[in-house]
């Protein structure tokens, strides 16, 4: 029998695990859902069939029928629920970031090791993308020598009125940290970030340059530009000591029409990552019951959020910031 | 509850299909298997779980507990096996070709329109991968014009040693026969066959150079050559009125070392075609119970036979020869 | 010093030659001109400076002060143009054809051959361009192995009304054919031509492939469309044992707008093959003097003709038709 | 007639520069040349033809029938060199960087500017590759919007053992800092260093992120890294607000062999930038007598020099630095 799983927070990326939970992915089964918004709980639910509201998320982790939770409600409730499938000895995958504050991050960290089994995993889907995992399996495979630089780009077509500058650098480029991380296999030691002018699509937000160093000295450069225009793109080039790689991921078409041979580019991250998001859940799935999540784990999840919580002070103050992480728990070694 | 699905056949192909069914898409258990070697579909079977054995393929057919079939055993058992689905009321996704003669093609299209239940899906599998599929949109999308060319090219690195001139054109061919009769929509009405010498790597079989004209006047070529060598590689143009659109397959990372700025290319079908198989099962299974199978109908996998069996005939007597097709049973219309 | 070159023939093609010479290629000037049309011939005069007006071409080729000949008059003229170099002993670049008819062509094969030097060199400019290089030296390099099929796409954007059906092979087919000798090194045995429908875009004329086999089994295809409205296009990908090699002639800049990833396409012949133009020119003014012209000879001119004249007969025939080329005189050995 | 060109300095570059001029490219002679190994002068002489050798370079710049100087020889003798061009009113194309040194830039500013004529052109090639030409070209053409990001990477295999940290950032960096003023149009206001760990391949250098800010606001990154191993490589993507614009030299063959598709790279500049070094001399000639030459000024080359030495202070300071340029000269308005 599949897993039976519940799903809080039936927002855009929440409607959209539920897609693929309903597919019939690892033969799990969509069974609760809960959304602050009744009607947007509703909808999802009736989209997939059989599955039975929750007011209350708790309630919904209780549940002795639910085997696993994903998380996908607003950030600032994520330290709460995770907190409560720690308790009851449920894996949750939370949609990143683990948590809203650095200090609930913490406490996730000490709740999961206490309890001493690994059931937290963070949604940085990435780590499912097919162009990723060929660029870490190309990095050990060893030809391409140690690496010395990742040049990243983050771009958004369109970002919503709301973001602030702040959010450029939190939001974005926590995948970025998270997939530095995962690639490299070490922590960052520092930060700095160079600011453009910002783009008059959007006079009141900048876009970035962040710039990484790692405890062993790669240079990680990050460009955050949420205000693109031309549409939805994310590259990304390992320069090591003997070769490059770099994510060449073009749709499986090319167009000559009116003087231009062209690839269409994708419009935002769902069409991008789709193959990730898929793989991520079915990773997920195959991980229940092991104590040993696929993607990224609480650890990993604070350790992006300390990061990109360095690179705001490095913009606020226009300087180099150092990285501070407590020292890991054993519990999290080989995760 | 997801589909029991019996699988017959654990060769190859068979084993690829059983580790995509168990993968738990659509919800789907395999329930049973068989194949005329014993310890073969015992493999399976162990790698699946909970699968059952069955000695006689009819007895797995027969058993009210299997919701749906899927074939994979050598091309002279497909028709009595697609013939007793089709008695059994069963859904059945058979391997390519339809079946081994073209009399077997038209009793199997006869007794499915007897039945007046669409239940034979044939698995050219190309119809599901995203390349042809959006190949297709963009045709019907209108901006490119009516069509004119289509270019393919359908390379193998190796061939087994068995692997004679004939079946060089009939079982590479009927490939690209049905794809082009997907993307085009419309049937063959002649073929002429132009071939190369022999390459030096396999002296006794000949590439082949298959040039089809449909009944508006589309020209299709197919380089067929099934010792390239280098890798697995299949490519298509279609050439419109105002312009074309071309596969462009390439994997998703680009490395630069030694000089060369590369992209690995596929070893065999299974890699480069790995989404379309998965996808063609997850459509099999949606559309069970529906009467409506997702990909190539059992006529198309009769007209798929009967264009590649006129390209022998050119072949071997060197002349254009026409393409010649019973009347298409109104039961297949829009299918 | 450098060469004095008289030019016959100011329209498009020799405009652009006048170009290219006036740039001061080769330390070589512009001496002569001579068009049917004269204010067309003073018109590239005065953009040169110093170039002199000649009403009579017989007279320009008998002028002492001219070192050599570029011919770009209507191919009706190019024989007794050429003849009358021969008879001259001066270096002649004829654009191509080398002549309008068969006989015409042996006349001039005949002529160079009984006056022992080899003075003529045909303007099948393609043998300069750097792509067909690399592939010639990729072929001779070993590793690809022999060749089996050369794949080639001729298209241009918009065709002049008055072109005919027998334009489409004789015009465009000439370049492929001149090029594909040159790549492979021998002579084509036969030719077959398969029709599609005409586009709707020039109802009168049809694209056409043809489809050439050479003495040792090569198989050489070729689309020719000459109505493909989204630009000038010109592939070619040479299929070996072990590899293929393509053209991938892409203009330096890739932009990414309004959800594109693009490369602008050439519009037509000139920018497309500017480079060789320019090294055409280039290396027949090195050549100059040395009885060595550097590109196409008299004979391959001659047997590019005699092939695109048995495609001719093949289109209208619709049958496989032989290539019959003279007995090559022992002159043109090692050409 | 053409130019006569002398040539001071006959080492690599030098004779590459004397290689194009005696092609006869816009008419010119190579008419003197001189090195201090005479040897090597000798060399580069004999393979010209015609051309007079000088043991003194003052005298070679002072012969009446040197219309034009190219000056190739050691970076401390530009500024003597160059002065001796201005003072005899001849036009110098001198390699860069223009002067071994700020005061000496300034020296050749000062005496060009009293001189009243612009005679100094100094070879940044890269102002005439096609690649950076289009992408110049699309800036200007307005559908890209203003720049906010130039992305660049500057590659070389293998760098000889004398090159130091300092030279990584002043040699390579240079020709991206002049590329990049060409491209934007407006000077630099302050520059940063990241350093990661040098590679194992030249363990007492390191590659260098340069991060220069201009005075708009636009941050342009410069990855230099001359130990590269794999090729020569220099990429740019120009960010701006409504799309990109990248560089995309693939050289104009696509091999597919043994498991890859690949574009062979090239193995130093001198093939990267043929065409550019080759039209950088073509310019020249087609300007001397103009007092406009095409390509880099005096001013460009002090600029350049300038924020160079600002990089190397903030590299040495390990703090962003601010480029404080002279005021220049209108003389060098629209140059």
């Amino acid at each position: 029998m599949g897993a039976r799983v519940g799903l809080i927070g039936a927002g855009i990326m929440g409607a959209d695990h539920a897609r693929i939970l309903s597919s019939g992915i690892g033969g799990a089964v969509l069974a609760a859902v809960h959304d602050a918004d009744s009607a947007r709980a509703r909808q999802v639910a009736d989209a997939c069939g059989g599955t039975q509201l929750y007011d209350d998320p708790q309630a919904l982790i209780a549940d002795a029928g639910i085997d696993a939770v994903l998380v996908a409600s607003p950030d600032e409730t994520h330290a709460a629920l995770v907190l409560a499938c720690i308790a009851q000895g449920k894996p949750v995958l939370v949609e990143k970031p683990l948590a809203a504050t650095l200090d609930e991050c913490r406490a996730i960290v000490a709740a999961e090791t206490r309890g001493g089994r690994r059931l937290v995993q963070v949604g940085y889907m990435r780590r499912f993308d097919p162009g990723y995992r060929m660029m870490k399996a190309a990095l050990a495979e060893g030809r391409l020598g140690p690496p010395l630089f990742l040049h990243c780009v983050h771009r958004n077509a369109v970002a919503p009125h709301w973001l602030t500058n702040e959010l450029v650098i939190a939001n974005s480029a926590t995948h970025e940290i998270d997939i530095a991380r995962y690639l490299l296999g070490e922590e960052f030691a520092s930060v700095s970030v160079i600011s453009p002018r910002a783009s008059s699509r959007a006079p009141t937000r900048q876009p970035q340059l962040i710039v990484l160093e790692t405890a062993s000295g790669v240079v990680v450069d990050v460009e955050a530009f949420v205000d693109a225009q031309y549409g939805y793109d994310v590259r990304a080039e390992l320069v090591c000591e003997n070769g490059t790689v770099a994510l060449a991921p073009n749709p499986p078409l090319a167009t000559r029409l009116a003087g231009q041979d062209s690839h269409a580019l994708h419009a935002d991250w769902r069409g991008r990552f789709a193959d990730a998001y898929r793989d991520q859940i079915g990773a997920w799935l195959v991980s229940l019951g092991t104590d040993r999540p696929a993607g990224s784990s609480a650890w990993d999840g604070y350790a992006a959020s300390v990061t990109a919580d360095a690179a705001l002070q490095a913009w606020r103050t226009r300087s180099r910031t150092t990285v501070q992480l407590d020292t890991m728990p054993e519990f999290y070694r080989n995760a």
